[in-house]
């Protein structure tokens, strides 16, 4: 799985950056003292098994959103899956997967709505109007395009290059009016929020313009210092056991040096373990560094075992709890479509009417 | 008003013109044997008002086909008229006055099954899976996009950059077997065949690969002799009254020469009406040409005018009584719409099954 706002180091659209950082920290004031007036759509790929990283990455903060009042959507994005690829894999599994991880993270389905793309048509419509609001040459420039594109390898689908209209689709079928992203990731919604004004402008005023909000999660990185993926099998994933998760750690490769550094350039493996024991012990990778000293890497694996499956144990328990019953998850899964379809035929109808469109 | 098949100078896909020439004949000896088994989708951009051009063009085909027992379905493209515009004009009354004059032609929605796009979700949504299975080079290389990008003028829109992939879901939502086409469209089919394909490749058998069924429609020229076109003024809606029809006739640009000759290349105003006269009368402009002999261009309009009042005499008495009601229209494309609804839902499960996106 990979988030469906992938962070990347790129920025480069109307906004300057400064501006959008303190448009950030006024909406983050706002947030706190009305945290009923905002909406927020997040989600997932569900590509493969939820790990650590989406857990830090992502979904922790949908669920501080979640109980701290905000309206919160998390879309499982099961059409995404093959933007890049030609095999949608067991994409069934992976959602339901998802869905079981966010139950187990703290995500209320009461609260909380959870849905899939291929289940909500009024959302999908919107890909319709909203397409004719852009250009060709814009989809071209959004920065997730160009660097999926490379990553992929592969000739560009008409799906990945439409990406960016769809994800403004998801945001705006529920009126989102507020995206949390890391700071490399705001021109991401920068195509959204001019989908939206174009509309607005075109049409009569139907979508808010939705805000960016600057979350700062922590990075984490793969076991082996790499950015976190399955393929490369240097992830920890929160459906493994706690003897899976040894096994996975007890297999990453460190240096020779007994000495316990954190040096993230020089010592990448080390450092990625020092960084996962520490988020998940509340401490810091200098800190452990330092308590580990002279004892080497097993030393460190046995720290970075026990802090992971000490974190992720409540998790563990409630998700084991949870799978015992898989029609729990199908009917949480269920409810939340209908609720999403629900708010996207409502929506597709304002559209309608405003373009004219209501026979 | 424009078909959404438009007619091209084009030829360049996989099927060399010869086979599927072939392979269109032996498609028309299966449609008149067994003519239930084939189910035809065509239809029209509402952008303005339906003509003399449309009637013959792909109206009175669709009645021949509804009449010879084929499933026929129409789709009124209200999201088309955005893929080169900026303003979706008077979108609602284009298409009630489409459906309009669909019925006084001779469309029994009892068996024809007349819907708009912005109606029926489930069709749009097939646009989701239908764009992962094309490249953004496949859709650069479609003719109509190459031909609308061109004539429109403006910067490709993301819109109309998808619309081989908009039209697939067109035919495609209601497995459509059969789609008519002069002989220079046969290309824009051909994006539809290659997406059913690889859709069955893929996930399994869903989608019919249709056929293409050359049709020897006669083409109409605006009075001009340019192609037809409501911002040339050169059209004969079919909602004119037999006066207006007379005046625009009266305008139209001829030349001094007094004897009437057939001569599209030099004489383009002059054919243009032989060419109109004839089609309404079911004569040639040859013939018609030597009638009128050295009566002079005065001659050639009053017998141009009463050919086309007296061709369109019945279909405008039908189109004025079923005015009277527009309760009746607007009922007619609730129910198809309905119906297109129920039709798309269904194929969009099949699909939802055969991806694994069954929730």
């Amino acid at each position: 799985m990979r988030p469906s706002l992938p962070i990347r180091r790129e920025y480069a659209m109307s906004d300057t950056f400064t501006a959008l950082l303190e448009r950030s920290a006024s909406v983050a004031d706002q947030l706190a003292a009305h945290p009923g007036r905002y909406r927020v759509l997040t989600g997932d790929r569900p590509t493969g098994p939820l790990h650590l990283g989406h857990l830090f990455g992502s979904v922790l903060e949908r669920v501080r959103l979640q109980n701290a009042g905000v309206q919160t959507f998390v879309i499982v994005a099961d059409y995404q899956v093959i933007t890049d690829r030609d095999s949608i894999g067991d994409v069934r599994r992976f959602v339901l997967d998802a869905v079981l991880d966010y139950l187990a993270a703290g995500v209320d389905p009461a609260r909380t709505t959870i849905f899939t793309h291929s289940a909500v048509p009024a959302l999908n419509q919107l890909m319709l109007p909203f397409l004719s609001l852009v250009t060709e040459a814009e989809l071209h420039r959004n920065p997730t395009v160009k660097a999926e594109l490379a990553a992929s390898g592969r000739a560009l689908s008409g799906l990945l290059l439409t990406y960016p209209v769809h994800q403004a689709a998801d945001i705006l079928f529920c009126k989102g009016n507020l995206v949390p992203v890391g700071k490399d990731n705001a021109p991401h919604v920068e195509q959204t929020r001019v989908i939206a004004r174009r509309f607005n402008e075109r049409y009569g005023p139907v979508f808010p313009v939705p805000e960016v909000l600057f979350t700062s999660v922590p990075e984490l990185p793969g076991l082996d210092g790499r950015k976190m993926s399955k393929s490369y099998g240097n992830t920890i994933t929160l459906g493994m056991t706690a003897d899976e998760t040894a096994a996975v750690i007890r297999k990453a490769r460190t240096d020779t040096d007994r000495h316990i550094t954190f040096d993230p350039e020089r010592r990448p493996g080390v450092s990625a373990l020092l960084t996962t024991a520490a988020l998940c012990s509340g401490s810091t990778p200098h800190a452990l560094a330092e308590e580990i000293g002279d004892a080497g890497a097993g030393r460190l694996k046995q720290v970075t075992t026990e802090a992971v499956n000490g974190f992720l144990a409540d998790h563990r328990r409630r998700r084991a709890e949870l799978a015992a019953d898989p029609g729990h998850v199908l009917s949480v899964l269920r409810a939340g479509n209908r609720t999403a379809n629900t708010i996207g035929d409502a929506t597709l109808d304002e559209v309608r009417t405003a373009m004219g469109t209501s026979y």
